[in-house]
């Protein structure tokens, strides 16, 4: 068999895979949108199946020995072609490499202690929790152990890190991280003051008791999408339990919730997730369907959701754009000042719960997870020991103290319960990396101010089409920031663009 | 192996299979109600790609291989089992009995020739659909002869006849439609007689130009839909461009469409689907996913549908409930009289096109396309015939010539355009057997008129569930008639029950 044909062959499995992920895609957003209650059973088997069945064949000799037979002959294929088959290699190593008895493990922990954690963190109870949680970990080893062996990382961590951040290593986000650590404290503080007399002087601190009927709410997302550069023609807007982004080729689906006391955290969750659909709507049709035609990592992904939400959606141009669309289409709206506007939608506060918090205090949430679950996959400290590292981060990065209360300090978050480690540190690379990114978008369009206060925002995303959207993952994250913006991810940026909103801006 | 291990691995096989149907059904519901245009191609091709590896595994040498051993040592399996194991053989001798060169010929002539109805339909072509029809017939009577010699049958007509209404033999439609066509337009003179009088006499024949807006026609459907007992914690009622009805275990489907100007062409069609929906949920659960779980044949099926629209739904005692819930659900119906809704609901006429026929004369036209595909396929007739014989049932049936009006005579519907053959006839035979099913019921139940007019139907529910749901096909099609009714499907039923309606009632 000649390598061509080899290649082809691969390419065809591989396809085929995508199409058993085009049906878990959509069968998974019907799931949350669409499925009646009666449908739960007969929809997670059929899932389960159909991921069975997508393991066996990724999982099988036949690929394993075709993508052998590429990577010992690159010299009969393109540069872009191998590429391809580096990729065709991860994803079959990310799936191949873990003895079965591990992964029904996992399963098993992962799920009785995701079952356990919705009724302990209710009641406050680390100690039971730890008890299932103590597995979870162990097997977490186990499987960072047998990944970093396969993939040769630096710690054992890091081979958890590269299933999300791939190519981004825990020496540059301890870097990123450390100085994002040792600024936003004070800034975080001088925010707050800052803010706090700035209501004072405009008394404009009155609890508001206006009710924003759900159907203007839903003509607003759309009328904002449709600003964002949304295509309709090639997607949905839904309402779900949580807000979420999902899609095929041709057919990007987002969702958000609304709720009729206030209207900008749905507009703000329609704006993130129209990120990362328009991401997925710009990736590359020549490879649509292969593995190097998919999104980069995480990292990635989370910078271009930040981008519309925060870098666009939030700024001050933008928002004078904003201002009108509420106007026109929220009739609790007609009064509202652009001041006010800005006030609610920048408000800075200390929350003890991540997904909460607001821009400037997000990362300290994410750093101490990231700390924490480093050390924890590396053996540095145990699960015992968590509850007093997140006191002691959560003192000293914005003053709370969690200490014996694991309900809103290390019991929030579902990811660790399931195992999931490696992905935390995704949401601030993401922040980083969107600051970064923009910083290089107005760079380039230094009329950006005048544009976007008349809702113009196609530069950005041509910008981000030439730049991200159409590279797939033929390149690494840091390849694709540093050619983007000149340099590898820097938590310059973001502390300039944190800065420059929170304490210069007027 | 022994024979229990070989019909345990045939049970997984299918329920693999099953898994594939699920995620088929779930994604054709989603294009047809929920898909942007732009997803149509990725779609498609998913599609494809899925029925593909669905054949593959249903049409694999191993299914062979397990079924034959099963069948040739039934004593190790119970009686059940070996009704089951039936079921497995039909549906693979259904897709596996044909030359792949055959099945791909005519994928490649149905679409060319419904392609090409497209504009002939509406330019009267006739000429022009007969270049191509003559391929999809030559090579439907291939289809017919390989499946005849498979299957055994009495006529090449009759193993296509299998495909949709296995158990009903060509012999017994013929009888009970001969019947039919020898009473009916008699009849449909005399009830349109009658109707004219009536309307004459009432001075009601006023066109109505109210609205109803869909909002309210919507509200209205869901108050009718929970009457009929259909389960919206296993269901949804959406829109789409021509109702229908589809589903999985524990979440049924079910479409319709709304016209401002009408509300009963909706609301029947919810009443309709809601028959089908209600069938499949009542299945047997310990069947769930075996061929021999499933549901009877297309006779059978639409006799439901039938009979919670014509038969519960169109009952005049029904009519007085549905007439307070229209009062209810509709602005513009608070003035509506029973007398006019009667009028409106069952009004009779002569119409050349068979979708908008009502209940009296749609046998009319079943009768004459099962004459004619009968004919095309057993090669009495060739398909240069069409138009004549056409015309002539049309004057002999309802007096009206399609001489040279062929968009709405021989080229009116979809179905012969792909090379469906055997399908037409269930919609009559469906309609027979509701009314014999129903004449069962009300026997069982006197009471059964005051129960309607309170919206009480489930009596019908629990009659249909014990006598025909819930055997999926461990029975064929006429032993369920025959045991639930005590004869087998005859014409009587539903000539006793159209005279009854449209002659006698007052």
């Amino acid at each position: 068999m000649s390598t061509n044909t080899a290649y082809q062959s691969l390419q065809s499995i591989f396809k085929r895979l995508n199409y058993f992920d085009h049906a878990t895609t959509i069968l998974g957003w019907d799931q949350m949108v669409m499925m009646p209650a009666g449908g739960v059973a007969s929809r997670s088997e059929t899932l389960a199946e159909l991921s069975v069945m997508h393991h066996e064949l990724l999982a099988s000799d036949r690929v394993v020995e075709l993508i052998t037979h590429c990577e010992s002959d690159t010299e009969s294929l393109t540069d872009a072609e191998v590429r391809s088959v580096q990729a065709m290699r991860e994803a079959y190593q990310d799936v191949n490499c873990l003895p079965t008895d591990l992964v029904k493990a996992q399963v098993l922990a992962g799920s009785a202690c995701e079952h356990g954690w919705r009724s302990q963190r209710k009641a406050n109870d680390w100690a039971g929790f730890q008890k299932n949680f103590n597995e979870v970990v162990w097997l977490a080893r186990e499987e960072a152990r047998v990944r970093q062996e396969s993939a040769d990382t630096a710690t054992p961590y890091d081979a958890l890190l590269d299933l999300h951040c791939r190519g981004d290593s825990s020496e540059l986000i301890d870097r990123v991280f450390s100085e994002l650590k040792a600024e936003l404290p004070t800034m975080i503080d001088a925010a707050i003051e800052r803010q706090a007399m700035a209501q004072t002087a405009a008394h404009a601190t009155e609890a508001t008791t206006a009710l924003y009927p759900i159907s203007e709410q839903t003509a607003l997302s759309h009328a904002l999408l449709r600003t964002l550069g949304f295509n309709f023609d090639e997607g949905r807007l839904d309402i779900s339990a949580h807000p979420f982004s999902t899609g095929v080729r041709g057919d990007q689906r987002i969702t958000t919730r609304y709720d009729e006391s206030t209207y900008l955290d749905a507009l703000l969750a329609t704006a993130h997730e129209t990120g990362h659909a328009s991401y997925e709507a710009g990736l590359p049709e020549q490879w649509s369907g292969l593995p190097v035609g998919n999104a980069s990592n995480m990292c990635i992904h989370e910078s271009q959701s930040l981008l519309f939400e925060k870098m666009v959606t939030l700024s001050a141009p933008f928002l004078q754009h904003l201002h009108e669309l509420i106007k026109t289409h929220l009739s609790a709206g007609t009064d509202l000042s652009f001041e006010s506007l800005i006030q609610q939608a920048r408000r800075v506060s200390k929350s003890y719960i991540r997904v909460e918090a607001d821009e400037l205090t997000y990362p300290i949430h994410v750093a101490l997870r990231f700390d924490i679950e480093r050390d924890l996959i590396n053996g540095a400290i145990e699960p015992s020991h968590i509850p007093e590292a997140w006191d002691a981060a959560m003192q000293a990065g914005l003053g709370l103290s969690t200490k014996d209360n694991h309900t809103n300090g290390c019991l929030q978050d579902i990811h660790w319960t399931d195992g999931t480690f490696g992905y935390f540190p995704s949401y601030t690379m993401g922040a980083v990396n969107s600051a970064q990114l923009f910083q290089a978008v107005i760079e380039a369009h230094p009329d950006w101010q005048t544009k976007f206060a008349e809702g113009d925002i196609g530069f950005v995303r041509t910008w981000l089409s030439d730049n991200i959207w159409c590279h797939g993952c033929h390149r690494s994250s840091q390849e694709l920031i540093q050619l983007a913006t000149g340099s590898e991810t820097q938590s310059k940026s973001l502390l300039t663009h944190l800065k420059s909103r929170y304490l210069d801006e007027s």
